[in-house]
C-alpha cells in the first residue's frame, strides 16, 4: 500500500502550524502567521510556506482546521451543530482546489452551551477527536475535556461524540490585562522572579465565594503599590485568579468528573492541572499539537486510505 | 469678607478638569489631559492651561485631587489609611509653590478592603466628602456609596468618615473588551441601534448563579455570529454583564443598604441605577464634578476662609 503524503494544519487566529505527513509519520514542520495576524492573503501565505514541499513532492492535499474556516479565514466553512462526531465533520468539510491539489477545511462546531447561550469553536473539535483517538478510554462513557487558550473551551464528550461545550475568555482577558491595563503599570520591580504568584492567586480565588473575581482583580495593582509585590509575581497572581475563576465555575456547571482531560501546550496545561487539583478534580494531559494531527487523520482517514 | 479666588481641580488618569472659583461661585472651567495621557510635564500643562486666569487674577492657589498625587502625577502624595475624614486629608495634603502661588494636593486613601486585600483610591475620597457636604443626610449613620468609572469604587461612609472601600475594574475591563478584544470583531452590523442590549445583559447576568460572568462574556461574540445580534447591541450587552456582575457581588459583600448613593457622570450613573434596581437596591445620584468641587471646599475650607 502506497501511503499518501499530505499537509496537515491547524490554522488559528494567531498562528499557523503545518506538518508534512506520510501516513502516521511527520516528515517536516513549518509555522506561519494566524488568520488575524497575516499581512498577505491566506492563499499567498499558504503557497509561500509550502512551496519547498511542493517542489519536492508536487501538489499535496492539505487538511486544515481552525479559524482558517472562519469568515476572516481562507474559505468560510459553516459551523456544524452539536452533537457531532468525526464522520459528520468529514461530511461537512469544504474542499477546493489550490495549485493543483485539494484543500479540505474542517468545519467548526456550534452548540447551545450549558448556560443556555449559543457557543462556537474552530479547531478544538479536531483536537478533541484526536484526543479520543490517542486515548481510547475516551471513546466510551462521559468525559469532561478542557482546551485552554485565548478562548478556553470546556467540552463534554459522550461515547465519542461532542455533546456540548462552553467558552471562557480566560486567555484573552489575561493577555489584555497583562499588556494593556493599569494592572502591570503600578511600578513593581520588573526584574524580580515571579515566585509563587500563580499559586497565591489560585489560593486567593479559592478562598472567596463565587463571583468574587470581579473585585479581586484590582488587588493585582494595589498589592504592587502597597505590598511591594514585584510586577512579574503580580501578573502570575492575575493568571491564578483568572484560571481559578474559570475552573471553579466550570466544575460547578459540569459537575464532578472522574478525570478532566486537558488538551493544551504543556506550560498552560500545567496551570490548569494545578487549578483542577485545587478544586478537587484529577486531570491528565494530551498535547494540543499531537491532538490536532491525530484529529485530522481521524476525520479524513478515508481520504488518506489510512488506518481509519 | 473678601472671598478667595482659587483653582479647584480633579486631575485623573485620563482627564483634568479645572474650575476657577470664588467662594462657592464658579467663574470659569477648563479641561486638559490626564496624568497618563499628557505629553508635557504636569507643571508645563498646568501653566499653559491656567495662564489666561493668571493674566487676569495673578498667582492663584490651586487645590487638586486625583492621580495628580500619584507616582506618575505631579508631586507624589502618600496614601492616607482609612478611616479618614476631611480634616485628616487636610493635614496630610502636600503643598508646594508653583509660579508664585501654593498648589495643594489631596492624598489618596488606602484601606484593607472588605475582601481582605489592600486597596487604594485617588480623587474619589474628595468626591465622597463633597457628596456628604451636598447631602447632609450622609453625615450620620452608615451609607454605601458607589463611584463608577475606570476603576469603580464602592465605599462605606459611617458618620461622615470613610471606613473602607472596594475597587472593581469594571470600566477598564469594559473598555479593553470593547476596543481590543475579539468580542466586537465578530462581524455584527455596526450601524444598527444598540436597542436594549444593556438591559438584556443585566437580565442575563441576574438569571445566573454567582461566578457565571467568566463564562458569559464569550456569548457577546457568539450571539453576533449565530444570532445576528448587531455589534452595538452586543457591546451594550457586555456592559450589562459587567456592571451586573459588579453590582451583584458588591451588594453581597456590603449587605443591604437603605439607599445606595451613586456619584458619577449622569450616563454611567444611570447604568448603575438600573443594575442596583435589578438587584433590589434603591439608589440616588450625585454628580461627580459637583462632588469634586464640594469636596475640595470641605477639605480646604479653612485655607479659603470659607464656610467650613
Amino acid at each position: 500500500v502506497r501511503e499518501t503524503t499530505f499537509i496537515a494544519g491547524d490554522w488559528g487566529t494567531t498562528s499557523l502550524r503545518l506538518a508534512l505527513c506520510r501516513g502516521t509519520k511527520i516528515l517536516d514542520r513549518i509555522t506561519g502567521p494566524g488568520v488575524a495576524t497575516q499581512l498577505a492573503a491566506p492563499q499567498a501565505n499558504f503557497r509561500s510556506l509550502t512551496k519547498i514541499w511542493a517542489a519536492e513532492y508536487g501538489p499535496l492535499p492539505a487538511l486544515l482546521c481552525g479559524m482558517v474556516g472562519a469568515r476572516i479565514g481562507w474559505v468560510e466553512t459553516p459551523y456544524l451543530a452539536c452533537p457531532a462526531e468525526p464522520q459528520s465533520l468529514r461530511r461537512a468539510a469544504i474542499h477546493f482546489t489550490h495549485e493543483g491539489a485539494t484543500v479540505s477545511i474542517v468545519p467548526g462546531l456550534s452548540c447551545n452551551n450549558p448556560l443556555g447561550a449559543p457557543d462556537v469553536m474552530r479547531g478544538e473539535e479536531t483536537q478533541i477527536f484526536g484526543a479520543v483517538a490517542l486515548s481510547p478510554a475516551l471513546a466510551s462513557g462521559r468525559h469532561l475535556l478542557v482546551l485552554p487558550g485565548t478562548h478556553t473551551k470546556w467540552a463534554i464528550v459522550e461515547n465519542g461524540t461532542v455533546q456540548s461545550f462552553l467558552s471562557a475568555m480566560t486567555g484573552e482577558i489575561f493577555a489584555l490585562l497583562r499588556d494593556h491595563s493599569t494592572l502591570s503599570k503600578a511600578g513593581g520591580n520588573p526584574q524580580t522572579r515571579a515566585a509563587d504568584g500563580f499559586r497565591k492567586g489560585l489560593a486567593r480565588l479559592k478562598s472567596m465565594p463565587a463571583g468574587a473575581v470581579v473585585h479581586l482583580l484590582f488587588e493585582v495593582r494595589s498589592r504592587q503599590l502597597l505590598e511591594a509585590v514585584p510586577e512579574r509575581e503580580a501578573i502570575e497572581y492575575l493568571s491564578g485568579l483568572l484560571i481559578g475563576a474559570d475552573v471553579a465555575a466550570a466544575l460547578q456547571w459540569f459537575g464532578a468528573a472522574a478525570t478532566v482531560v486537558v488538551i493544551g501546550e504543556p506550560a498552560l496545561a500545567a496551570r490548569y492541572n494545578d487549578a483542577l487539583t485545587a478544586f478537587g478534580a484529577e486531570s491528565c494531559n494530551i498535547d494540543a499539537a499531537d491532538a490536532s494531527l491525530a484529529g485530522l487523520r481521524v476525520i479524513f482517514g478515508d481520504v488518506l486510505g489510512g488506518e481509519n
